[in-house]
């Protein structure tokens, strides 16, 4: 997972830290729904990185030269790391990570099955599109969550360089054959139509996950926040594709 | 890469450091042959970490489970950081990583192209196979090179844990289900038959590494020491499909 580097959503409506946003784990866990959220949250997210790890060895097959194979390496290894800390994590908090990463199995894979990519650049556009989506989302939502576990959060959503790598790649593609922006463009928006449809999954599945974004959980999440929370990041998902040179 | 853990090659045969293995690199780098052949030694054992990498990672894919998958990507990971030191340490003696890799890249990826394991348990086996017998071969160069790069190469061995774990695994599946030693005892065959063939194409190209490994620029390397190494690797490579439950 990495920041979108040139377009990230509006933070305004980020209340001050109050409520759950101003405990730490200690306190906050003590609300069994608000544990089993947070570790629906940290399963979600350390399969994720595991997923992604897999995705990005992979593209590293559809490199075309070795110095982008290596890169692509290290992004994969960068994602690794970060799955570690979230599975000591779970860990920690006495979650088995195999079970709290079992009821996102079947989303995470399905999304990648429907969306693999068919060469290098729908692979890098997927990798930037999807990170920056999942960055976005996990950001919002670290907002509202104790202190410990949005350290934690943050920190796995951590930058592994890949943003501005795939923007330079894919923004040289578009410039040498401007038929290639065309093409990518609607690769994009299947990504994000895809995204959507998994992540409706995932949350009609998860009760404890589904309370905490609209409210009752942590703060100030209600169903009119969760729509405002979606707009930015459509919105953000619009700009970043703008800047790669892709109408979204 | 990693050590094998039950059988390695007896280094009865291997003198004590005099020669190139008692200089440091400023020193034995003087002559451009010896330079020569260490550049393409670190080149095909950094293309080596890279490839396994990719392999492991591809494995992980075939992981039964969660956890088997975790522990994949941990040693694909590994390895990338095996890659990573190699790779610096050939920038730093002012080669280009790309250029020393590429010359193995067609054989390595020729051997792995040749031999795609079709199940989790055939990539475990290949895996601990492949690693085990480049480790004792490096193990044996690394004792004829100067003293910073054999640190560097016998670093970069250090076992990422998979020879236990793909041993382990093996054992229980063979006890589980006898016939399956039978298919892979063959398949570790046609591993060992591969992996000769492709060495002896590179060593066919590479002039300054064939000339280090059959004396002339390296200490105590002949052609009858070259077959002695051969002979040892052989034995361990037996002795460890004995280990696993396997007729060699």
């Amino acid at each position: 997972m990495e920041t979108s580097d040139n377009a990230t959503p509006s933070t305004e409506a980020t209340p001050a830290p109050t409520g759950i946003a101003a405990q730490d784990w200690a306190t906050a866990s003590a609300d069994p729904n608000y544990r089993a959220a947070v570790v629906d949250l940290l399963g979600a997210l350390a399969y994720g990185e595991l997923a992604a790890f897999e995705r990005l060895a992979e593209d590293a097959k559809l490199a075309p030269t070795l110095a982008d194979k290596a890169e692509l390496a290290k992004m994969a290894s960068a994602e690794f790391h970060h799955f570690e800390q979230l599975r000591d994590r779970l860990a920690a908090i006495g979650a088995e990570p195999t079970e709290a990463m079992d009821p996102f199995v079947a989303a995470l894979d399905g999304f990648h099955k429907q969306t693999a990519p068919s060469d290098w650049l729908e692979g890098l556009v997927k990798a930037y599109v999807g990170d920056s989506i999942a960055s976005d989302f996990y950001r919002e939502v670290a907002a509202r969550l104790d202190s410990d576990t949005r350290s934690l959060v943050l920190a796995v959503l951590d930058d592994t360089g890949h943003a501005s790598f795939a923007v330079e790649k894919v923004r040289a593609a578009i410039e040498a054959d401007p038929r290639v922006g065309g093409r990518l463009a609607l690769w994009a928006r299947r990504l994000m139509g895809e995204a959507l449809s998994q992540s409706q999954r995932v949350v009609a599945d998860r009760d404890a996950l589904s309370t905490m974004l609209v409210g009752g959980v942590a703060d100030g999440f209600d169903l009119a926040e969760v729509g405002k929370m979606f707009s930015r990041i459509t919105e953000a998902h619009t700009k970043r594709m703008a800047a790669l040179g892709l109408a979204a």
